[in-house]
């Protein structure tokens, strides 16, 4: 069974903490792999250090800088440094579940990509028990 | 039981549209994950906008802008950009299947990514039902 | 169950071939996927061409390029261009397992990718059999 997260984002380029919101979505599984997937083309999952929130935004900020804003795009809805930042990222990735909980290292967090907002967005998680 | 896909790129540098070849490999599974997996050093495998072609071109024109073309680089077969953009976007991606289709978002699609074609290329795709 | 892979790494940025650790874990699974998780923030895991090791240091080499070491970083640790780096090339990925190997690309191993080294590290490892 497919659930599915919403997130409400805020800037056009941000990452939003969603961990305890896949916390819950593993719930009363005690050990398997839980999977999550970004099904739009302009956003993407990291996951990375949540402790320091400066973080967060220096990656965001690194992003921008790198993946020109202006350039000789062909696609004409502006919003090609947005693809091309979710081509980079992935639409999907996985965190190991055991004893009931995620394994996610010690300052890793679970963020919602944002490269093109704000928008309301989905996230799909999949678990599978083994 | 892992399936093939076979993929002819034609430019050095492209995005090719598997994603009714992948489509193909999970027929006859109502539920479950699809995997693909790319062998090669020097491509990889991105989901992305397939409505509008240019964003493919846009995806890969900053790829080949921000990965130099001339740097110091030391592995002498020419084709070390290759290497990198491979390392960055990686081999390996999956998509949920349920109720017998592909669950990508509405405008994604999935593309082979050539970075030091053209060649003919292999994708393996396995999928796990539930 | 999960195993887990210890690393020394000896340089701030290195990859390191981990393949014969990871073929060690498959061992006695004939069929089934193999799941790599980097549970640090600024590492990761790469794969990649091994055969020429230019390849590897020319990946990092081109890394540290396009992430710059200067910039107005907000994270006062020093190390905000491992974690960019660390949420480019993700923590997790996986390879299939067929016949009882991992059924790797002709040229391609398996690196653990060091940004903020030189470090002991972890890699967790799950193989689900088919």
């Amino acid at each position: 069974m497919i659930k599915t997260i919403t997130v409400r984002t805020n800037r056009q380029t941000e990452l939003v903490d969603i961990t305890n919101e896949v916390a819950r979505a593993v719930e009363g599984v005690s050990s398997g792999i839980c999977y999550l997937y970004c099904p739009h083309t302009t956003a993407g999952i990291i996951i990375n250090e949540g402790a320091d929130p400066a973080v967060a935004e220096d990656v965001i900020a690194v992003l921008n800088h790198f993946v020109p804003w202006k350039f000789g795009y062909k696609h004409l809805e502006g919003n090609s440094p947005a693809h091309v930042k979710a081509s980079l990222t992935g639409p999907g990735t996985f965190v190991f579940v055991e004893e009931g909980r995620l394994k996610l290292g010690t300052w890793q967090r679970i963020f919602f990509a944002e490269y093109d907002g704000p928008r309301t967005r989905k996230v799909y998680v999949k678990v599978v028990p083994d």
